[in-house]
């Protein structure tokens, strides 16, 4: 058991952590929790990290899947533990995780493996870690087949956009993107609807007809769309809005829009 | 000016801040930073501190709104500002909000001012500040009519929960009460028809008719709504997902609900 925070693998721990560049450099992220644990697939766990009380109470599961991805466990000392943890209450188990490989972008533009026609969001300089990591997990669920995302957006890895994916962060692929404008001349090219979130959209998001291949832009918090990238958009819808409200949360906005065209595909 | 954080109205903010019961006593709450500023009705706003700083920047602003609430804008140094803030960054403008006057159960069961059929979110045990800041700004664009709330909810008036509000907290009848059931059965009299979102739903969300008066139900995050609550409403819906998705956060499936409430409604 390591007892001390002085430890190498303790130090690398909270290096990867703390550092998007480390985590990048060894393409991999950390999934805390007992939820993250109990979902990572064997082909992506590459070191699992438990605190004393975890191990004990869990030991089976631990040893299970620690053999199915044929990794030994390494037991930590709770304070440690608490050490490397990024959470104020640590469940006590900590995994490395290696990156889902990347899909290419032409992948992504093609009906996926189960024949569902692309339902795709573009991120546009999306800052916060719980927006990310909702529209990630909800976007799973809505039916989403890929997420794109600009170089400048928060990072995937970033330790609590990975807790607020619940584990959809190990299913859904993701695509950083160095111009989005040339994505979305891709798009075009292949017939994809490119969908615009903006406040001054004419068309009421639910009037539209998302049962083709499409794609959902969603921008900054703060600033919404970049105006290079909006307006290489077919159309621009909005979200009619009651009461005094001006805008939604990004990942609300999001919601809206992803559960619309999940709703309209199952009606098809 | 005021300078020191030892001062008697400085010590009453803080105590404002971190404590329900003070909040309660007082029939208040604490609204932070320009938008709240901004947005507070000129009958609610009672008291309003500012940092030197942000009166240099916004005399205009800080004047005009404190002479139309006749209430006398008090000027804190930014280090005493920093102390009564809640927020790392603090923008610099707090206002000390008297509560909506509460809308009975009776009121709320009713068509509203505008002549629209009850809305409402009912929230059975809701514990996080940030999922209900943003069902009430949720909901006020989706044209929610009002809310309730089980007396275990987390306060309302939490500085986290009023800050999601992005404002709507000004504008949203919300009621807490104290038995559920009574509430629900109430519902059943007045032809509400009452909807628990339920993993064990069995009808499709979509495949219901919002157009005339009725409610979501909506429960706890990690254990969803009580049992005796949900028995009593009258159809158990679900919201179909892809993936490996069990559930969605609490605040997104109210989202789903109250959004598509709206569209419904907006169609007839």
């Amino acid at each position: 058991m390591i007892t001390s925070t002085a430890n190498q693998k303790v130090k690398r721990l909270v290096t990867l952590k703390k550092k998007r560049k480390a985590r990048d450099e060894e393409q991999i992220f950390l999934a805390e929790g007992l939820r993250m644990f109990r979902e990572v697939p064997g082909d992506m766990l590459r070191e699992l990290y438990v605190s004393e009380a975890f191990y004990e109470k869990e030991r089976e599961l631990v040893d299970r899947k620690a053999g199915e991805a044929g990794v030994f466990p390494e037991v930590f000392s709770e304070q440690v533990f608490s050490h490397v943890s990024d959470t104020r209450t640590p469940q006590g188990v900590l995994c490395v995780v290696r990156r889902r490989e990347e899909m290419s972008c032409e992948e992504l533009l093609r009906p996926d493996q189960e024949g569902r026609k692309p339902l795709l969001m573009v991120l546009d300089n999306l800052q916060d870690p719980g927006n990310l990591g909702t529209i990630v997990r909800t976007g799973e669920g809505a039916g989403v087949t890929g997420i794109f995302l600009s170089r400048d957006c928060v990072d995937l890895y970033n330790p609590k956009t990975i807790r607020s994916t619940m584990g959809s962060i190990y299913r859904m692929p993701c695509l950083y993107v160095d111009d989005l404008p040339e994505l979305l001349r891709e798009m075009k090219k292949k017939k994809i609807q490119t969908y615009a979130a903006h406040l001054e959209g004419r068309t009421d998001y639910d009037r539209e007809d998302y049962t083709g291949g499409c794609a959902f832009l969603i921008g900054n918090e703060g600033n919404g769309l970049r105006r290079e990238v909006a307006e290489l958009a077919d159309t621009y819808i909005r979200i009619p809005m009651e009461g005094e409200v001006e805008s939604l949360n990004a990942a609300i906005a999001a919601t809206v829009l992803m559960f619309e065209a999940g709703r309209q595909r199952r009606r098809k």
